[in-house]
């Protein structure tokens, strides 16, 4: 019986703020940061997550992330693989821990890369990449896997398993379509507030010529640079579709009149329009806006929130982060709810780590929840993927189907080597 | 010019869960901790604050709060003193930590007890308590020192500089009437629910014998048990008024459901009766049991759930914490909102520490902002307040108006040295 030897949880930090890669109006200088977690085995099997922050205060997960995954040093890898359900709870039930949030900030983070590094074991020691083993699950293990508390108002497991149910029979189907033709997506590269006027235009025209058909800019420092950014996308991307965001820098009232300064230029959805705890402002700012939708919950830290997003009517469309929901246990109860509202899921991406992990959501989303593609685009940014054993693949502004097993969260021994903070030689270490 | 030499920041953890003092249904077994914040400066004087937790995981807080409150080393005394909204700001604009929230979880309390050691340090150097420092401020000097970002659609600036004047020239008047009769309270320390019926009912016993009007009791682990134990404390107490607390163990459905099978016992509110993120689900939790009211706040983790839990008239009294809020900075917005929307404001307490702080806000509501104490009652728990140098004084069910300078947060040297953890003596170090 394989079992897990220890748990390492390192500190990796790239210097990204030196390019401005990442910047926005809430966050001028990120270096992009992962708590990453290794669950290494006595045989040749481990697993690998992470949690994503921008720099400062990455150890502080990983000093979470290291008292959180102490319980599975020991462990039977079998026994955990057949019950990610019971090991998510026993996470969560940790009531000293849970004080700290609860399910929120840097423990929720924590538990986050804790979880994802054992969704990673349990697809590897199966051979299959996290969203086959996800597919592969029947509608009754996937809901006892999943935490359904506090949502029962919205959905209950069993409205949970008859969703399921109903398209268990044709998941092979949707399968078989994006392994032909790849997951919808978006690119955020060319928009970020950091990058001048002629890099966008540039990023933009080559966006178009890669095939992307939704090209994403940074807004939300200056109203007048965002008009003059918008127009100058516009013009390179054509009738392409515009989205924007704001990275959480305005207040409701001043959301309302900035957007429908920016509605000219026809954008499909302003993202993080304000704090993202603000479910009541973002249902205003939506009534105040539309047509330009409202998108959010990369902030959005637990299935609470999306539950209330949805119950107020304040998003058009649902972006959860792999990294701030704990996992797929926490996540597939959002896609649930997201598909009963009708509301589709576009994930946050970029980072580092973020899209690799993500797209198993989206295909989980299309095969096992939703059944559906319309109006749903999987954010991509073109950053730091040459560090992971595993990356994502693009073509033509689609996702390619991962066939790699496992959760694609492994990276390079020599990027670990060379990015670990502060003794990795990149650190001057 | 007096100078901050340095910051000590130290974990301090008594073990409480020896003793089942402070066990509710979601937490059966805390042991009450500090992240205890010492601003050391070049002369006498010095700033103590702190924010609560209940065991593992304070080592995060004092982590965080080393980071949060290094950039205070070297600091000009008078400066800071005379800008404490500056340095609020400063602290909330990281936005490398502010990733890791923003504004809620470890970061959040660990900014809360540094900024609560600033205050402190403030009032101490005028020779004030806290409330007189806070009530000797200008409405446009206390709005200066506010944090109303986000807050705009329900409450400006303005607004609250309004406000704040309209009782400005009664301030003393209210500041008398304290002196004279202290500030209305209730006890929790008859209902933990690790008690058994006859310590239950010996402490509900003594608690009307000391001059008590109102008591609390947890509830949420059996209902067949909440059943008796709220006939042992309404037989006790006769018609004095009884509170209850689930501490977020239900969901929607089931906390109608309970709260409404306890009804009889003529509760006058449910505290926490789910997740404290759910502002839509204590509206219709609180649609549901009226006349019973619903109480909440001390995990909700800042000025925009508050925001949110008024404007969707989803509680009838407003719970503040003075360690999970960030500082005077963000309270004193809320106190606002609350009194803009006739929410009476009954701020949690208890733990180690929180009745010596939160009193301060309380007083400041009914002096600077509410001048109402109208449904108001400031909880206090008989607790581990013997290690404080300057504690909370209670006569007759009342908390006696604090005279000493500073925010009552210093500890005494040998509870320090003794709690200490892991190396305190009394952890056998």
């Amino acid at each position: 019986m394989p079992t897990i030897t220890s748990v390492n949880v390192i500190d990796i930090r790239f210097p990204t703020s030196a390019t401005l890669d990442g910047s926005d109006a809430m966050n001028p200088d990120g270096d992009y940061s992962a708590a990453y977690v290794v669950l290494q085995t006595d045989g040749d099997l481990a697993g690998y997550g992470l949690t994503f922050t921008i720099g400062r205060g990455n150890d502080l997960c990983v000093a979470a992330a290291r008292q959180i995954g102490a319980r599975l040093t020991g462990c039977d890898v079998d026994e955990l693989a057949g019950n990610l359900g019971g090991l998510y709870r026993q996470i969560m039930s940790d009531s000293q821990m849970r004080w700290l949030g609860p399910e929120k900030g840097v423990v929720h983070l924590s538990a986050a890369a804790v979880l994802n590094a054992a969704w990673d074991l349990a697809a590897r020691r199966a051979g299959k990449p996290l969203w086959r083993f996800v597919a592969d699950m029947t509608p009754e293990e996937l809901v006892a896997a999943c935490d359904f508390r506090y949502l029962s108002d919205v959905l209950t497991p069993d409205e949970a398993v008859e969703m399921l149910a109903r398209l268990a029979p044709t998941r092979e189907e949707r399968i078989a379509e994006l392994a032909a033709h790849g997951y919808p997506a978006y690119t955020t590269t060319p928009g970020w507030l950091g990058y001048d006027d002629d890099k966008l235009r540039r990023l933009c025209r080559e966006a178009v010529a890669d095939g992307w058909t939704h090209v994403k800019l940074k807004v939300g420092a200056n109203v007048e640079d965002d008009v003059r950014r918008l127009a100058i996308a516009r013009e390179e991307i054509g009738d392409l579709t515009l989205m924007m965001d704001a990275n959480q820098v305005w207040d409701v009232p001043q959301a309302i009149e900035w957007v429908n300064r920016l509605a000219p230029y026809e954008p499909l959805w302003i993202e993080e329009p304000t704090s993202p705890d603000d479910v009541l402002g973002h249902a205003a700012i939506r009534k105040a806006i539309a047509p330009v939708g409202v998108a959010t919950g990369e902030h959005a830290h637990n299935r609470v929130m999306f539950k209330q997003l949805l119950q107020a009517g304040a998003i058009d469309f649902c972006q959860i982060d792999s990294c701030r929901l704990a996992s797929v246990n926490e996540i597939v109860p959002i896609l649930l709810m997201a598909a009963k509202f009708g509301v589709p899921v576009c994930p946050h991406a970029g980072g580092v780590g973020l899209c690799e992990l993500v797209q198993h959501m989206s295909v989980v989303d299309y095969v096992c929840v939703s059944g559906s593609l319309e109006g749903r685009v999987l954010e991509y940014v073109d950053h730091l993927h040459e560090h992971f054993v595993d990356p994502v693949r693009i073509e033509r502004g689609r996702y390619r189907l991962p066939d790699a097993p496992g959760y694609n969260a492994r990276m390079h021994d020599e990027s670990v080597a060379a990015y670990r903070y502060p003794d990795g030689h990149r650190w001057g270490g």
